[in-house]
């Protein structure tokens, strides 16, 4: 047979073992030739291991932890356990990752931030193993079941509440270019300003990476400038702390000299002074939306229509807003 | 032979399928006629899957993700993977739990501020699956191998700092007294003003529950006084930015009016202004060293002996602590 296909004997060793490093379209013919020799593989379902693999970009995320209770509130329902594994800050997991996966044989595999490459789908899917990319960073492959959140909407209602407020230069600072998310909240922070009538100061908009630090550095520029902004769409909430670092370096009282708004509502939030108004992502119901979603699709064990549902966020009100100052 | 050992049939059926619902002294004499009858369990080395089990008390815990960073570093340098459940806040993980890691059959279980009851240790050690106790909270049971941390000598280090500072009236927040860490933590901060020559007045010492919430609370009781402490050991954290709060609330500045010290040095703690003075408890250490001990107790496959580690804490100086105000 493995003449028939044109691969060598180890070649149909390695699809029928499920190893990761076969091409897919290797793989593919060989288990078209092993469907048409009659060879059927045992139903998924009935070898699935009580289990569903929860794969991280990376643990040191702020928000890791919700998104962990969301995967084991469904997971337990179900009386499954979670396999928690780290891609390690590459963009798909190893190899010897999907090799494990295929032999563990879970229920199914929820991706945070993370994508697979051909051959890793290509290996999961031929095993019946679903997968969905939970993605807050709003940048899936075309074809990718995935749960998101309204990035662009919540830009837009954070940017609201603060004109709204009486704030007419509002700066922002920005996540990375490259992730969707950011991108789209920014994109809703125009559309508040352009719908209110107020000009889009291109200056007041600083380059950001979603981190502290970076909060801090760009929050002193914003704040030393002689026509500072009296209001800052922080982005993120961890640039929003950087920024509140910023302003008490230089003096300036939130909200009274300064409104600040930030995106994810993470707990802390809640414990900084003053509590942060911000953007809530409700990262433990995408996590819940995502382990359900592939649950549901071990279950059809069909190929997926390719899914992309988008949670909605809400601005949570706290104590970092309030009018401009008086001037 | 369920005559012999006095039981019924599905009784010895139950053991052999190590279900959890057997008493445990009934599992020993069937399991010791099993031996006797010539029956022999296969090598557990042979039969284990690649995963190690994290369980914790309760997820919400606000350093639940520094313990989940630890276990997944030396999982991942072993080639394991970390199956994660919470036993929801019950103080023994549930039975059907037992069972599923019995017939998972891990390399060992990781316990978080979380016991095994009877039946449960008798299951694992009968299947050879050793278990660990991470234990922050210092009070693990007398033969049960843990890992925690030096309480007592973190209360210490932090009172003694605020002392050198120059302060005399020395507030303190304990935590629930049903932990041991709790009263370890009070006892060294006696200690310290006991070993300066300073009096421990009962009325300074408040009750607390490590919650922030309580924090405010209790810190809205010791600033009121007319006579208010200059310092306060807020027992951990999140207690601390509860004391934060109340400080704010009352317009004291922070350090210049009052001093704080924390424990746990979680890292919202380098995010809140001013950065909080805490005493870090190496937690990501603390669980490396829990999941190194386990996996040595899989290979040993020996009864341990009763084992308690506890790693050093060190007090890290930021922001919140500073001379006492001129009187």
């Amino acid at each position: 047979m493995a003449r028939e296909a044109g691969v060598s004997a180890p070649t149909v060793s390695k699809v029928l073992n499920g190893r990761a490093d076969v091409a897919p379209a290797t793989r593919t013919r060989v288990e078209e030739l092993l469907r048409a020799h009659g060879y059927r593989r045992r139903r998924a379902e009935a070898s699935r291991s009580p289990l569903i693999d929860l794969v991280f970009h990376e643990l040191e995320s702020a928000w890791a932890m919700e998104v962990i209770r969301g995967v084991e509130n469904v997971a337990r329902d179900a009386g499954l356990s979670v396999v928690l594994s780290e891609s390690a800050g590459r963009l798909t997991p190893g190899r010897t990752w999907a090799d494990q996966v295929a032999a563990r044989r879970p229920h199914g595999v929820v991706l945070v931030l993370s994508g697979l490459d051909e051959s890793q789908r290509a290996l999961l899917t031929s095993r019946s193993i679903p997968f969905v990319v939970m993605d807050p960073a709003g940048d899936p492959g075309a074809d990718v079941p995935s749960i998101g959140a309204t990035n662009w909407q919540g830009g837009l209602a954070a940017t609201r509440h603060l004109v709204e407020l009486g704030h007419r230069r509002i700066g922002a600072i920005t996540g990375p270019s490259r992730m969707m998310c950011s991108r789209a909240r920014i994109d809703g922070y125009r559309a508040a300003l352009e719908t209110a009538g107020l000009p889009v100061e291109q200056d007041l908009i600083r380059p950001g990476d979603f981190h502290h630090e970076t909060g801090y550095r760009r929050g002193l520029e914003l704040l030393r400038r002689p026509d500072r902004p009296t209001a800052v769409f922080a982005g993120n909430d961890l640039q929003a702390l950087g920024l509140y670092e910023a302003a008490r370096e230089l003096g300036l009282r939130i909200p009274e000299d300064l409104s600040v708004v930030g995106f994810d509502d993470l707990p802390v939030t809640r414990l900084v002074g003053p509590p942060l108004t911000t953007v809530r992502q409700p990262l433990t119901e995408m996590a819940e939306a995502a382990a359900k979603l592939v649950l549901d699709l071990a279950r059809e064990e069909g190929t997926p229509t390719a899914t992309r549902v988008e949670l909605a966020t809400s601005l949570v009100v706290r104590s970092s807003t309030g009018e401009p100052p008086a001037v």
